[in-house]
């Protein structure tokens, strides 16, 4: 890719960039779209608009995105969302503080940058082999690497400190005051699973015990209560139609029909109102019946037990209960919204299996990807194109479609790649039997940023040559080094285009939220009739973490990798942090809610990837040094043993704090015993509540039982 | 080596065992020995002999070692005890099993054997190179691994049992209701040490927390505690000897004299009664003065903390306290007695590092310790004697010598260079900060069986053909499996001795209590004149685990690698622990008495490595088959794995359980608060002792407060 091409791309993508926020000023201020850019406000029952619609000004957003400070955020998108801007926050300070300093030592080489003598693919490089300016560079590395350790660490107790004053805010949360038991032993004869868990907590903990819940394999029960909400949203659609057709020329309107068979395509045809009626009726008491069966019944061996005192589930949740470790496994109890209840009835040694099934399953993935990348980037220079598809000579000769093409076929060849996979590592992350949304969030955030890391970083900069040095690695395994030092440079123009395109397009879509924007209309328009459809229609989701990290992760890994040897990636990184945290910071505020919360645990494995990327900088540093054959290159060494060393460091002092909740935290909020009931009935999933009944007392008997 | 010395060295440990063992019988009988073979029976105020002398059999202690039960050995010299005993009867059991299974495929070859036609040093060795019947010898290793996994299976679960039920006692342990606080952050303005950590406690426990301890510094006053009581037995002594001097002729006797300057040999001449009264009053005083300012002063940042529950202690063990999880690192509290308080104030990265520093050294002294020892075993052979020291060659000439030189020679070089080491390793062990006893004997342990095993076991296999191969490993390092499976059986015949020696010389020395007998008798001869020195002249000290675990892994992992290439090591092997359990079965009953007591948390220590010598033994059956040109070994590649996914199970079911103690467990004992003031009690150090002073009070209140 030649300079020309290089600007084309960054013009196009600033183009697209400046449009989108144009669109997003224009449409924001449409009454009609406020349930797309201020669902969240909405939803928390806030005025939409702080000011009058009249008297915004169209940039006014920033202005609020700014001024907005962290308790803002914390109340409107929880505690994650909070470490997570620390995340932001950090890395764009970090890369800002390298702005300065490395593109200081660059001075020379801007001079030459500006004066347009270099406009070739070397613009980027730092070229002069065996120059005595390469030790500048070598303290540079120093200085990045030390940069980040201070920031990693400010930026850990901050986000430490975030977490234990969440988790000693007064209001109640149901999941401080219960622990999940799993892999309880068999029943003994003569007790129920209920009586075995309960005589077994409260010998142990006999002040502090309060109740347990029983989980149950609530399969079949949810299908019933499934089948019974479609059929009530059918009556309320039928409802809704049967209104609509009123009209004054039709004062009765006319009765929507509906088909009996299949997908209601085929079988008899009948009354949409009074079929539905029916089948709710039958379903309600099948559902009652499934109820009781499910709780009597269908037992699991794992349980859910609830403590009156902070301090006694949190030192529970700690603690080995059984001699044999491995029955009576206790951990923290998940948020309700977040159990995972599929997943509970999993036995410990099948989950262990799961997981490494799983992880060689994501190893293979990983190592066999990054094939077809290999060959994405080596086909998708313009001259490969010609060599293989010849037909196509006529059309990628004209110029404009030919730096178009340069400009952009790589790069969206390996994102739309990308946007296949994430969906399918939740999946292998849920398979691992993980109880919680949250954890398995983390855990297909780590797979993803493996494989984002080895297949688009390491693929793109050693696949892009890979078929010229295929035979230079199997001669000679541990010349990786080496290698990845060389052909670094190579690739420099590719990812700075690579970092423009995620924040200018990137960015501009999630400010302008086109898509979400379009389905919203068109469902509205053609679909939803009723309130709860359109409230459906226009469901903000969360973050998405599980892929906003990863991807955040690689751009801080190509910015580190590069940033001593084309360090103009540099300030694209700040761009991509910083503009990443403005618009976010928006739409945190105003559109998305979070659907769970953790309380920052998100925050240790960030911190953890941000290291490993920082290692792997220093590791291709000396890599890319002694390709130059620098005498002092062995001065680098030291810096991946002190990255793991600080990793160490910062593992003991924070890390267990994550994992669980220290007692000194549990112990800081108010003493009162809480409404226990509410605790439990939190936990208690929609399909097995018993609200609706009037003798819910008689089911209480089966499903629980006060101590 | 060649046969005849093989059988000389043989014949002559079985008679040094015979002679030991008549010894044994002999002296055994005499009342003036009772203290050095029955001390712990007297120290735990039993007779020292069950029956009368006259009526027993000189070999009655076979019959009592037999019959005593395992309560017996928990009764007499604790759980630890037990738990070894455990070991040494599976592991015996294990290889018995062998026996049969192993011994019928050498049918043939015993033939051969008894019918004399081999008495190379071939003997010991399967040659026949691709025999079909390398078939079956490939089965047999996956039986010897099978019945190693069923036994140690059964074997941990025994010592779990025996570990719950004696943590389950009424009986009365300090430890188990101490909790041991270390890295307790530095005090806030306007409170004392003992306020911070009684506050915090109190906060985080209210209402199980009964007390707590701030540790000091004892260098000073340990010092000065010990001066008095050196006084206090030279008084003791003084007084004895002025006794004995007052014979009939002088009835008044002669009063002792001693010199006050350096050593008892410089300085004016004083009566010894009279100088060692004035000095302990004197002393009697500073310790008094030193006491309070220890107890004010010198308080570190540890303490002890004490529960009225033993569940309380012990989920207080295993909880995180604080948000820092490097500050308020809370741990079980060992027993007092094995407490090492000086090892209390180390800070946690200062622990941390020394720990790694450590593995560092203990590395490298295994690493280069290797070199000496690989010149012993090559020099050992009486051709490079000869060689090398010209001017033996007339006496290693003469028969008789050269047969015993050939014969013990290696051997003995070897258990001589070995004996200098524990001490080293139990220095290291203690310098890394560990706070008990015996948590630094098994870490003692540890580092012993590495050493033993690359040592002596991989040190004597390929050091011994070193000189010849190393070239080969240099040029190709993965020819190590191979070297070793062509290098093993070379040395059979070294290794046979070896465990003969050990088992015959060793267990004979053992039961016979040759050297402690000595030197108590000289003791008593020369020196004792006060009853408490004899007592300390026969202390028969505990079983040493520190070196004789590791002992026993090297046995065991010399049996297991030679079981299928020389399976005439196997009845060796089963001697080895036989007569091993039946020697100190004895021992255990009669003479040593345990000096701390971990509730066996020595075994998943030994089964660890016991599994270590099993993959050790799978690899190098890998190597001997495949220099054996056998095509199907690879059918041995799954042992390995299925060794470290044994390894693992058993960990996860396990492990916890002996790290920790569960809260079932520490439940299931007595409920009532006992008497707290005595576990208190129990953790003062003799040189902080208060007892003596009748206003105790005064301290008590500076050294603890009640809650």
């Amino acid at each position: 890719m030649d300079f020309s091409s290089f600007l084309t791309s960054l013009a196009t993508s600033f183009i697209i960039f400046v449009v989108l926020v144009l669109v997003f000023t224009w449409l924001s201020r449409k009454h009609s779209n406020d349930v797309i850019y201020y669902p969240n406000r909405i939803l928390k029952g806030l005025d939409a608009w702080e000011g009058g619609r009249r008297t915004r000004n169209p940039f006014a957003w920033i202005g609020e995105a700014l001024r907005s400070t962290e308790e803002d955020i914390i109340s409107m998108a929880g505690v994650d969302t909070a470490v997570y801007f620390v995340f932001l926050s950090s890395v764009s300070e970090d890369f800002y503080s390298y702005v300065v300093f490395v593109n200081g030592l660059w001075f020379y080489h801007w001079q030459l940058f500006f004066s347009c003598k270099l406009k070739t693919t070397t613009f980027v490089e730092f070229s002069h082999a065996k120059s005595p300016r390469l030790w500048a560079f070598l303290v540079a590395t120093y200085w990045v690497s030390f940069v980040a350790y201070f920031i990693l660490w400010k930026a850990y107790k901050h986000s430490s400190k975030l977490r234990a004053s969440a988790l000693a805010e007064p209001k109640l949360k149901p999941e401080q005051f219960s622990v999940l038991v799993r892999d309880i032993p068999s029943v003994p004869h003569g007790q129920t699973r209920k009586e075995q868990v309960d005589s077994y907590f409260k010998e142990l903990h006999p002040e502090t015990f309060y109740k347990s819940m029983v989980i149950t394999d609530n399969r079949k029960v949810n299908k019933i209560w499934e089948e019974l909400e479609g059929y009530r949203k059918k009556l309320a659609r039928a409802e809704a139609v049967f209104e609509a057709s009123k009209t004054i020329e039709k004062p009765d309107g006319t009765k929507p029909t509906t088909r009996t068979g299949c997908l209601g395509l085929l079988g008899r045809k009948v009354d949409t109102i009074d079929y539905c009626n029916e089948k709710i009726k039958e379903l309600g008491m099948k559902l009652d019946a499934e109820q009781m069966i499910t709780i009597k019944e269908r037992q699991l061996d794992s349980a859910l037990v609830f403590f009156n005192k902070k301090t006694a589930a949190a030192s529970a949740s700690q603690s080995i209960h059984a001699q044999n470790v491995d029955t009576w496994t206790v951990m923290e109890a998940p948020e309700p919204r977040q159990l995972i209840w599929s997943n509970l009835s999993i036995k410990f040694y099948e989950r262990q299996i799961r997981k490494y099934v799983i992880y060689v399953i994501v190893f293979l993935a990983i190592v066999f990807y990054m094939i077809p990348i290999t060959f994405i980037s080596a086909f998708t220079t313009l001259d490969n194109l010609k060599k293989l598809l010849p037909f196509s000579k006529p059309i990628v000769e004209k110029d404009a479609v030919k730096t178009v093409l340069e400009a952009y076929l790589p790069q969206i060849a390996l994102i739309v790649f990308l946007a296949l996979l994430p969906m399918f590592l939740m999946f292998l992350s849920k398979t691992e039997g993980i109880v919680s949304e949250s954890h398995a969030v983390r855990a297909a955030s780590g797979k993803y940023f493996y494989f984002i890391v080895f297949n688009v970083f390491l693929g793109v900069t050693v696949g892009g040559t890979l078929f010229s040095s295929l035979k230079t690695i199997e001669k000679n395994p541990n010349q990786i080094v080496p290698m990845l030092g060389r052909n670094l440079p190579k690739n420099a123009t590719f990812f700075l285009t690579y970092v423009a395109l995620r924040f200018f397009v990137g960015y501009g879509l999630e400010l302008s939220r086109l898509v979400p924007l379009i389905i919203y209309h068109l469902k509205k328009m053609f679909m939803c009739k009723t309130e709860n459809e359109v409230r459906e229609a226009w469901a903000p989701g969360d973050l998405g973490f599980a892929t906003r990290v990863p991807n955040d992760m690689l751009i801080i890994t190509i910015v580190l990798c590069y940033s001593v040897i084309a360090p103009m990636i540099i300030p694209f990184g700040v761009i991509y942090f910083g503009l990443g945290w403005l618009v976010l910071r928006n739409q945190a505020l105003k559109v998305y809610v979070p659907s769970y919360e953790s309380y920052g645990r998100m925050w240790p494995h960030m911190h953890t990837r941000i290291l490993a990327a920082l290692v792997l900088y220093q590791i291709t540093m000396i890599g890319y040094f002694s390709v130059k054959e620098f005498y002092y290159t062995p001065f680098l060494l030291p810096l991946p043993i002190l990255s793991l060393f600080f990793a160490y460091v910062c593992n003991k002092h924070f890390y267990l704090g994550f994992r669980f909740t220290p007692l000194e935290v549990a112990c800081k909020s108010s003493k009162e015993i809480p409404n226990m009931e509410s605790v439990f009935q939190a936990y208690i999933p929609p399909s097995l509540s018993m609200d609706k009944f009037e003798d819910a007392d008689q089911f209480e008997d089966a499903q629980s039982q006060t101590s």
